[in-house]
């Protein structure tokens, strides 16, 4: 009773290549398990000569992105090829021509998936994106299902691999930001350009995603507030951990009474929460809300074969919705919901300040941040007879008051140089 | 353009109160986030003068549970009254009149899931049971449809809140177990009568439908072996920290070439697993693949509302599915597969024993273990001058040739006592 689905490809780099080889050599368990019998139609990719690391039967690859797309026997798109031109044209023609799309794009998603998901309602089709955030940690459809009935409060994530390699190696063995950089390039656990990772682009893309499923209302990845995180530096982790923090650089998505905030930025997290032991390219995901209480989603972030598995869940989800003549609609709802604006995010920020050692200096900071009503937490002060290292923890303040403070203090006499500025995961309501 | 959908609860305790307080008195929250309208039509209770903390409007009691399954204004049916009968008549009745049904009912899905989710299939409606493990953790959705392309290898959880609760208090405050227990129903963390969650029932009956989905083999909750805390000592605890393993009643489901195995029992987990640091009554569930790795799932494992929230997130995927005129077919497929024989489990042990302290002692012990084929990892041995405790860890052994050798090591004019005996989690292939 097996049947039979045709899918496409659109792009077959790692991600795809590893879906390629399952659903060619590995149909037959597929089938025993589904009972489907998912047949590959077409392959899309940019260079036809290039060694994917398999073996494609002849005559299914193609350079021509919409034979796969028009093909009247393919019913499933996959769409693997990353950025947003051409996939956001062709996924779009796909849904209207009423073929179920598949895709690990996060920034098409980010960018384009109001549009996208109307249209593939519009058409009665499905367009599924687990793979797009966590890798092979099945989070979107927990977040869309299984929690549709829960008021998210907030979204915690580790959702960039990259980031987190280079930041748990940067803590663990205190190599520089650009020694650990070049080694994961070369290892291959960061792009020749890495910009998207260390930017914090993709992670803010993610975060968008994360938000628009857990609060409903639509949140655009340009609308995410981010920072990377290309100018920390070791030495200010070991100042951190000496306070019991550790970098992470955390999306961040948090619905309250003031509207939604969505962010990404580096972020020092209390040695004994749970996304302080997620180590290196893993991934994980944090949600809150008033029923659950706390939730902890952990898995492998990237890499082919999660994130194929991930496709393939949903492909298998949308073959089954295609045999069974519709899709479930009203799969995501989204409401018109306020973004805060970024001025207003309140942290606490951990602050480590070189200034001049001797008496009255302390008070001249604090007046400083009296003045810009930034509360301090506490306070440690490290004499070197000459110049003094001072560490600071601030209540929660707003972005834009504790910016103001943090030039105003640079600019005192007394003040060498404000060393890092850092923000401060906040567990307390 | 709010849909109605009407549902009927079997049950209002807990759990049930805790989704009936929010179907009616947060419907417009529900209504918002999900465009459905939720409406209560019927609640069959047993006792109907029961005070249950929130005002249920009146008409809607019955003791009478026919009433609800047979109300033609009722679309889905929400059955928290627990155990086998009447519930599973009840259920089973519901399906076959066309209605969907959202389970919480771990016992029964276990015991008489495959008849019950076959007649689901034959009228063409869902019965969904997100919420028979691990409480308010999306772990059903996940297995069965993320990681429905997975080849699932093992899924180990930690899946009753009760025995962790008390697991954990032995081990971080020394109590005896007898104590923590009494606690521990005071608090309401344990029932009056406990057996079903110390004796590893409830576990048993998550770990089958765990197995089920994971492999795509039905595993009826009576094929699992099972053994529960009761017998367990803080003192074996306080050796097991000492070399590094912390214990947790473990539910265990592997499938291999030589068939699948399901079991719980008590198992001492390494540290450093991340399975060690849940604590309290927190549940987790890991589960292994080739492609996936490994993928951790963590939260509250058992509550009125975090349950709450897992049967609202069915409630409203099957209302979606009813509004759209189906339901998505094959959601779950089980293949014939074959349990292996508890005889031929394999795992690590340590044997704690206490023998006399003089010369010859370990070579004698030594080989006993070796007529039955079961070899030696580590020993170590604190003497006390006339007796010695002997600590032993030996490599994987099947249960088979464990029990004899500590059997006949127990006859052992040199053994005072074989004090204790436990399974260690073995991390490697």
């Amino acid at each position: 009773m097996s049947m039979q689905i045709g899918v496409g490809f659109l792009g077959a780099g790692t991600v795809g290549s590893a879906l390629i080889r399952r659903l060619i050599y590995e149909s037959d368990a597929i089938a025993a398990k589904t009972g489907l019998d998912l047949v590959v139609r077409g392959i899309a990719v940019r260079d036809l000569t290039k060694d994917r690391g398999i073996v494609i039967p002849p005559g299914l690859l193609t350079d021509h992105p919409r034979e796969v797309v028009d093909d009247p026997t393919v019913q499933i798109v996959i769409e693997v090829m990353g950025g947003l031109d051409p996939a956001g044209d062709l996924v779009m023609r796909a849904l209207e021509s009423g073929k179920a799309v598949v895709t690990a794009n996060k920034e098409l998603m980010a960018s384009r998936g109001r549009p996208l998901l109307a249209a593939a309602e519009a058409a009665g089709v499905s367009l599924l994106f687990e793979a797009a955030v966590g890798g092979g940690i099945p989070i979107i459809r927990p977040l869309s299902e299984s929690l549709a009935g829960e008021r998210i409060t907030s979204v915690l994530g580790i959702v960039n691999g990259t980031t987190n390699y280079i930041l748990t190696r940067m803590v663990e063995e205190g190599i520089a930001y650009e020694e650990v950089l070049a080694a994961a390039q070369e290892l291959g656990y960061a792009e020749a350009d890495p910009t998207a990772d260390v930017g914090g682009g993709d992670a803010a893309s993610k975060a968008a995603i994360l938000a628009s499923l857990a609060f409903g209302t639509w949140v655009d990845g340009s609308q995410v507030t981010r920072e990377g995180i290309e100018d920390l530096r070791t030495e200010d982790f070991v100042f951190a951990r000496r306070l019991g923090y550790i970098p992470k650089l955390l999306a961040i998505a948090e619905d309250s009474d003031e509207g939604i905030a969505v962010r990404v930025h580096p972020t020092l997290v209390p040695l004994d929460h749970p996304l302080a032991s997620v180590r290196g390219a893993t991934n994980a995901v944090y949600v809150s809300g008033p029923s659950i209480g706390e939730l902890l989603f952990t898995g492998p972030g990237a890499g082919g074969e999660p994130t194929a598995t991930a496709l393939l869940g949903d492909v298998i989800m949308s073959a089954r919705e295609r045999l069974a003549g519709t899709q479930v609609k009203s799969r995501i709802r989204f409401a018109a919901g306020r973004l805060r604006d970024v001025a207003d995010f309140s942290t606490k920020w951990l602050l480590r300040i070189t200034v001049a050692d001797r008496p009255g200096v302390l008070a001249q900071i604090a007046a400083v941040f009296g003045r810009h009503e930034v509360s301090i937490k506490s306070v440690w002060q490290d004499g070197r007879g000459d110049e003094a290292t001072l560490l600071l923890v601030t209540h929660e303040s707003p972005e834009g008051d504790l910016h103001l403070a943090a030039s105003e203090l640079a600019e005192l006499e007394v003040v060498s140089e404000v060393d890092s500025v850092m923000r401060v995961y906040n567990d307390e309501p």
